[in-house]
């Protein structure tokens, strides 16, 4: 980094957004020692840390000291979700999900462990964390589509022939960041293009108009909890499943949809991420081929996806959206049956966890 | 310019799209000396332009020496359309669509005369033309969005999770460039800042997925004139009309509905102009205030227009538009009744002197 930790301390703390630790949990799902935390140690060691271990629950995971945190394991999920807890994922970072259920915070900011610190083309080292705040807490504008980009940014706004009564915008639900260096391949482009690098820098943040779905990927991701939180399932991955690498996907289009539908917004492009270790493409092609066939029938599914007016919580939505779900996507494989099925279990756990905001209504439909 | 104007000149002459001189005509509506040609000259220079004087027909416009232009003032419109020039709009830049049904090239670039060449951040003179043909020449992808914008950009592709089936993309109808320094404000937002300047370079280009409307400004903007050239008519504006600055978003919403139907692109981001001049925001608001109003029903027109699957051709498109137009809109003024005639007119005389184009075909419809 070009300033020394501490000149970054002292900025985190003054800034505004610093006030947000007590009610922002950072989710990291992982199977190793987390020393990747040590770069990120100015930016988030004021925050409490959600770590979902995976795999052998045996296994000891180190933390590096100084950070606070609370930590799960397999036997963990188990014990606290009984037989529920078999919609969690194993052997997947699908099972990030726990995390966000067991929170008690408004926000969530979930970061996998191969993910650093990138810089911006200035040299200045990105922190990650504010940028989702600011993303998460200025409105959206799902309706009609900005040329300038984000019209809250800072020397922005809205430009001749917005709409001034869409100017107010709606409350943002989720913020999706990118990643320099190792971009999101699937396996057959990383197969095909082994050594591609992205080092665009691409100084946006926009909305993701209503009705366009997008692939939201999980590696860098916050979001509302309580907006949007019940919907953001990552599915079945993982041992014992058909498929691995869509839980994000799954997410993001279940969580489209029901934005769309209740008048949410979600903003991807800033922040980036410097994302160091490219999956090993043949076993993300092992993962992911049932996935790619899959996904030609889902997307139209989730295209045309109409939920009733009076789904007006988020959870209402999902199970209605389960019920859909077996109803149009069963007929592909037996696993959609089994999915639509741990949707509703998941609705369950996260009641059982979270119960006041099971009668939680966002308002308007839309 | 941090280049000699010759390194320019043979890094222009070097470059492959440089062909497309005998493909593209300049159509640049304008009511002074062209001037502003001389800073573009390295980069314009191969082109043809079409110019659309207007104001007084007795004025000279003098263009710069070796340039290859045809100017067209309100006299010569009157004697080429006939009574049909009631469609072309006097004393209002919507003059130029004039100039597009008079080309017989493939491409247009349209540009205002207050517009210069941007520099990118690295201090490089930005070749906008240039990035207009890219935009046009690679295919557009409406159908679901690619986080890492542009998928056909250098060192981008599509992410992980969007489907293999979309990549093909479809043909590209419209590129729409924007602008650095003066951004394209309406007046009230003029007023309020007075001062603000765009200085954001944002190095993306980016699909306007399918069904979403933007605000398309005029300034900067390149198409292509067989696929979508009869919908990008700038309507009725300035002397004897209602309303002023409303031309290029009328374009934009009729435009994108009608891609939207026949399964054609639109692109907004890169290429920046450098807007060297605002206008004055109390004569603009004297021209908008009924547009800003009005818009407010427009828009939920045009989210909600529906075109009949045997409208399989722009123009075929135009006219049931034009219909819908007068029944719906007709409501609101009797401005939109005279529009819609305007409408048929302007097609009636895009046919005229463009007979071949009449039967073209887009193909399919979406």
């Amino acid at each position: 980094m070009n300033e020394p930790a501490t000149a970054i301390e002292a900025a985190v703390a003054a800034s505004p957004l610093h006030q947000l630790k007590d009610e922002l949990d950072i989710v990291i799902p992982t199977i190793r020692n987390l020393d990747f935390l040590e770069m990120w140690r100015p930016f988030l060691q004021p925050y409490h840390l959600i770590i979902v271990q995976d795999g052998d629950p045996s296994k000891t995971i180190k933390v590096p000291n100084g950070f606070d945190y609370e930590l799960y394991n397999r036997n963990d999920i188990k014990r606290i979700l009984g037989p529920k807890a078999s919609c969690i994922s194993f052997k997947d970072s699908a099972c990030r999900c726990f995390g966000y259920m067991v929170s008690k915070k408004k926000y969530i900011f979930t970061i996998d462990d191969d993910c650093f610190v990138a810089k911006d083309p200035s040299g200045k080292a990105i922190n990650a964390l504010e940028q989702h705040i600011k993303n998460l807490l200025s409105p959206s504008t799902p309706f009609f589509f900005n040329t300038l980009y984000d019209p809250f940014a800072e020397g922005a706004d809205f430009v001749r022939g917005y709409p001034f009564s869409l100017r107010e915008g709606v409350s943002t639900a989720v913020s999706h960041g990118l990643w320099l260096n190792i971009p999101d391949y699937d396996a057959p482009t990383q197969l095909v293009k082994p050594l591609e690098r992205n080092t665009r820098f691409v100084d946006a943040v926009l909305t993701i108009p209503k009705g366009t779905l997008f692939p939201m990927c999980g590696m860098n991701l916050a979001f509302d909890r309580q907006l949007i939180g019940p919907a953001m399932y990552f599915g079945l991955m993982g041992e014992g499943q058909p498929i691995g690498r869509y839980d994000d996907m799954w997410a993001g289009w279940c969580i489209k949809v029901i934005c769309d539908h209740l008048g949410l917004g979600v903003k991807t492009g800033l922040p980036y991420i410097y994302h160091s270790k490219a999956s090993n493409p043949f076993v993300n092609l092992r993962k992911e081929y049932k996935g790619i066939y899959w996904q030609e029938d889902i997307i139209p599914f989730f295209q045309q996806v109409v939920l009733p007016k009076d789904c007006t919580t988020v959870q209402k939505c999902y199970i209605e959206l389960a019920k859909q779900v077996k109803e149009k996507l069963g007929k592909i494989d037996p696993y959609f049956d089994k999915l639509a099925d741990a949707m509703v279990t998941w609705i369950q756990a996260w009641d059982g966890l979270n119960p006041t905001s099971a009668s939680f209504s966002n308002g308007k439909t839309g």
